[in-house]
């Protein structure tokens, strides 16, 4: 299951993307037409926080969905709908792991600079953007944006001191995250917030695949583009620490909620990693592809 | 004004804490006893929201209150609730400015550690808890839990790139926090935000003191005590970056918001900064002090 969040007009809804990526079922929409109820939660927040419940009362929806014979109009064309991101507005900051592939710590830096902790900044809900948005490029403040291509993990159950072999029991899916950075401000205030949280430096999307899809998500390939050229292409297998570690370390003394998002590191092959710098430009498209999710692209404004 | 959020039984509401520190003026009901209308905000992230509207409807209010023979009854002894943090629960993370007082920096290292520009990190919402609450020791996960008192500012209204002389335009108002820190897994972990995260290490409060009863935030005295002894005494007028320069720093990029939180350092005297360390051990108690705010009392989990 792919869950989007998206609007049409002025109404914002929840909606699974149908398998051939063409069009989108109105979940709140089809779910009233089947129970005459409208007891569909409703914002993505709202649905992960309702638990397996929800995803059970997808299925059943779709199941039935799949018995009606006039089942087309509950589906919306994708080119009718604007993506937003799937989480428009988050109830927290970002997690974001740093420097998680050790050829991404070795490009910054040197080897000294591979963490043997998990090391986690955050960037601010008012980073988020969707789809397709365009991140600013705040040429006033910074001659250095960076991009970076990142699995994004969504929480699904509370919990505190998770086990790693339990950790994955606690996600709620996968999405895409392109952690865009102000490579002279993460430097300049020494601890990294601010050069991470400028306004729309959060690329979320274009979807949440359900973990049900991930049998594994330390084993995806990932790769980022900028203007058609390929910049990072890696695979998730290499991350220093896999997502159960991540998630076992974050929630040892802080209790992980639903909806949390967990952005798990970015790898080699950032602009601020070239001789010279390939820094961002106004106008740059980039184009981040994780294996089993879908594609993000966002531009630079011009 | 002072604002709180205090809970009686199951009911949490917003109140103006009377002069006297005695009793507590339960604003949405004394306003529908008013106007016979329910139209108060439900929560102190949704006064602070409403703005100027907010200030006006309470001084309206209160002078209405003044006019009422039985105006008793709309109030309630301040030891019949209990009070709540003031934002019980953030709309995101809580900016925290680092080494803000240049004799704090140099306890923790050197006069090099002085930092030239802002350095911010932040604390899930997820550690906040109110005056009185306690903090648990997480002993299975630190052995050198530490105290820091600390000025927050309250943003009151939105906005991007504030210049210093309108910074101030932009607050609320101001409390207390204290920024329990394990400064064990705060250096493990490089990046500040998980030694800074633990559950229940914000204590926040004891209430709002509107920004109308504080001409300069960037002169008050503060104070922190561990079982009564003197361990923090300072001023804010030893800020490195005074409330003004942090917020324009923090909006440059970012856009502020009404709730948002800036805890905006803490002076010297900590624990790591004594030889050796006085580390908080469980059943401490904390008190910071905050001229023209009061005093934020917590303990640790005995």
């Amino acid at each position: 299951m792919k869950f989007v969040t998206a609007k049409k007009e002025a109404e914002i809804f929840v909606g699974l993307l149908d398998d051939d990526l063409q069009k989108i079922l109105v979940l709140h929409q089809a779910e009233a037409a089947r129970t005459g109820k409208k007891r569909f939660p409703a914002s993505m927040l709202d649905c992960i926080a309702a638990g397996e419940e929800f995803i059970n009362q997808v299925s059943q929806l779709l199941d039935w969905v799949q018995t009606q014979e006039g089942a087309a109009h509950f589906y919306l064309p994708i080119e009718e709908v604007t993506l937003l991101a799937p989480i428009p507005r988050p109830a927290k900051n970002i997690f974001c792991v740093g420097k998680n592939y050790a050829e991404h710590a070795i490009e910054l830096g040197s080897a000294a600079d591979i963490p043997e902790h998990v090391m986690v900044f955050t960037k601010a809900p008012t980073t988020v953007i969707g789809p397709n948005a365009v991140v600013l490029n705040h040429q006033h403040l910074t001659s250095q944006l960076d991009y970076e291509g990142e699995l994004a993990v969504i929480i699904g159950k509370k919990g505190g001191a998770i086990k790693r072999e339990e950790a994955l029991d606690h996600v709620f899916g996968y999405t895409i995250l392109n952690d865009v950075t102000a490579r002279d401000l993460q430097s300049r205030h020494k601890q990294f917030f601010i050069g991470k949280s400028l306004d729309t430096t959060a690329p979320l999307g274009p979807w949440i695949v359900h973990k049900n899809m991930i049998d594994n998500p330390n084993d995806l390939n990932i790769e980022t583009k900028i203007n058609g050229e390929v910049r990072q292409s890696s695979n998730t297998k290499h991350f220093i620490f896999p997502v159960e570690e991540i998630i076992s370390v974050l929630s040892a003394g802080m209790t992980l909620e639903p909806g949390d998002i967990i952005a798990t590191g970015t790898p080699a092959g950032v602009g601020k990693g070239f001789k010279p710098p390939k820094f961002l430009q106004p106008g740059d498209k980039m184009e981040i592809t994780i294996e089993k999710i879908g594609t993000l692209v966002n531009e630079i404004e011009n």
